[in-house]
């Protein structure tokens, strides 16, 4: 089967893999349907990150099942299924509070390389979930999107506390940044305020249902949040992008007793634990835990009431992925997705 | 009137201070009953922090009110009253969220030194909480703690979400850390590890509820906190200490999802990004909206269900300030009561 590798930063290939095969008793061979190019994907390709090369390359994805392991009993082959980038059991503590990305038996989909014709996939039953039939054609972007970036933003607009009469500010512009946007509506907040200063994430951003843009950053950007919510700063913040400023920005934009809800990978972050006392901001984020949003997500995609597929704007066949990932290393697309 | 006054780090002094006069229509004066040192009176004294010398000295206070300005509706001269560490005018929209601490009006209570016969209490009728009668003499150090040190601790179990169901760590035996235990175990938490190696705050510990005691610090105590709770860590974690060590003891501790309640004030702490975002705890904390809690801790002191007061290990005269700081300095005393 063709597959996407990538042998050293910059350079990616897609060329003939093995074949996938049932490796455990628990797993799942899937055909892809659709896979992407994570912003998390870049790091290796920008040199940032090390990877052992050659690298099978994505974590994103959704597709039909070809063939499950002997164990596995609620999956079965014919089935479109979403999973999320981390396969857990959902079965052990962890996962039953709600936190699969920290499963104990937890295992990372990026070293299988879901930018492929074929993925396996382990604990089939506990990673993924089944849409009601085979989807429409148009609905299978947003349900790829539930693989990660959607996940993602919801999972930081959860951990941020969005909701009725909350306002809701979102550091970042990228698909999670606006995907919680989105998210951070559905929760109901009355307002939301999209930081960005680019047009066409602008127009993205209040389509789903942002009221106010900040173009601001830094200190200024938190002088605007302020501005806007009688000096206090918002109840809630969204942080999805993981740099030092960002975090700041997203703390300090923060009212005392509100929350911030980070998602960004912090690369090189450190926090000064003084400005976090006195913040009196409430912090949660890390590696979202997709799956436990996975049923209400996909249920609210398979009726048409959110469109988070939106989010890719350039859609090439996985052929092509070399130039998927230069066009989002060189910021021409928000989020490239691939058709095996 | 009699006052303690700090001339510079080692030195206080008891001497005449100017009687306290209302100054704002909204002020009270008290008559400070009991008054005490706190562990944050040690950093000037220690030298850590400096101050406008020479300064007047403490910010925990119960006492009788004497007068109250014209503008003061329900605090009336005659009543015995307790109040926070923050004035706090309990109406605008961050006290109505809880967090007094950061009240739009706040005033810090520190400056105007409740080591003293005499305090002026701006806010009064946001700030103070009166008692149902006056006090039974015993019963003083109890109310006297819930200006501080009970609040704080209160406040870390909140934040750390302590309740029915949690397994409940405490890092730091000092006051603050016995009586978050006390409060973890008020709020119902079945199972509370106080982390300590001192035998009598072990025992205190023990009698307020502490159902473990882990000894070993660092990686060593996260190592018994995994052990004692099926290597996932502490649901919940309380941080009274303020070190880098201890916030980072707290935040393994914690299991993904949990929570750290952090009250210790963190001086030179950084907290790495990186390890938050993979820890998937929760974090919150910082100076404690004690005025939110005291109600519902003054009727618990009222009628005898906790006993706050017992960690006032040193009960002296005001005029023996000097060797109530030299006894928590040298840790001859976990807490020092003065009785002006």
């Amino acid at each position: 089967m063709r597959g996407a590798v990538m042998y050293a930063p910059g350079d990616v290939r897609v060329e003939e893999r093995d074949e996938p095969q049932i490796v455990e008793a628990t797993d799942a061979i899937i055909r892809v349907s659709a896979a992407c190019v994570c912003g998390s994907d870049l790091w290796p390709y920008r040199g940032i990150e090390d990877l052992e090369w050659p690298a099978p390359m994505g974590h994103e994805y959704a597709g039909v099942v070809e063939e499950v392991g002997e164990a596995v009993e609620t999956i079965r082959p014919g089935q479109f299924v979403v999973g999320s980038f981390w396969a857990s059991d959902n079965t052990c503590e962890t996962c039953r509070a709600g936190y699969h990305s920290a499963c104990v038996d937890r295992v990372p989909m990026g070293a299988l390389g879901a930018q492929a014709e074929l993925l396996r996939v382990p604990l089939a039953d506990g990673t993924l979930v089944a849409t009601p039939d085979l989807p429409a054609d148009d609905l299978i972007p947003s349900l790829l999107s539930a693989s990660d970036v959607l996940g993602t933003g919801w999972f930081g607009a959860v951990a941020a506390e969005a909701g009725p009469g909350k306002t809701v500010a979102v550091v970042g512009d990228g698909a999670v940044g606006l995907l919680a946007v989105l998210a951070a509506s559905q929760l109901g907040a009355g307002r939301i305020i999209a930081m960005s200063r680019h047009e066409p994430r602008q127009r993205l951003a209040r389509e789903y249902g942002a009221t106010d843009v900040v173009e601001e950053r830094g200190d200024d950007g938190v002088a605007r949040i302020k501005e806007l919510t009688n000096g206090l700063g918002a109840h809630s913040v969204v942080e999805a992008v993981g740099t030092q400023e960002s975090m700041m920005q997203a703390i300090h934009a923060t009212r005392p007793g509100g929350h911030v809800g980070f998602v960004g990978v912090g690369h090189g972050v450190t926090l000064p634990g003084m400005e976090l006392f006195w913040s009196l901001a409430h912090l949660h984020g890390g590696p979202a835990p997709v799956r436990r949003f996975l049923p209400e997500l996909i249920d609210l995609i398979w009726n048409r009431q959110i469109h988070p597929g939106k989010v890719f704007d350039l859609e090439l066949p996985l052929a092509q992925a070399a130039e998927g990932y230069d066009a989002m290393d060189q910021r021409r697309a928000i989020k490239v997705l691939l058709r095996p």
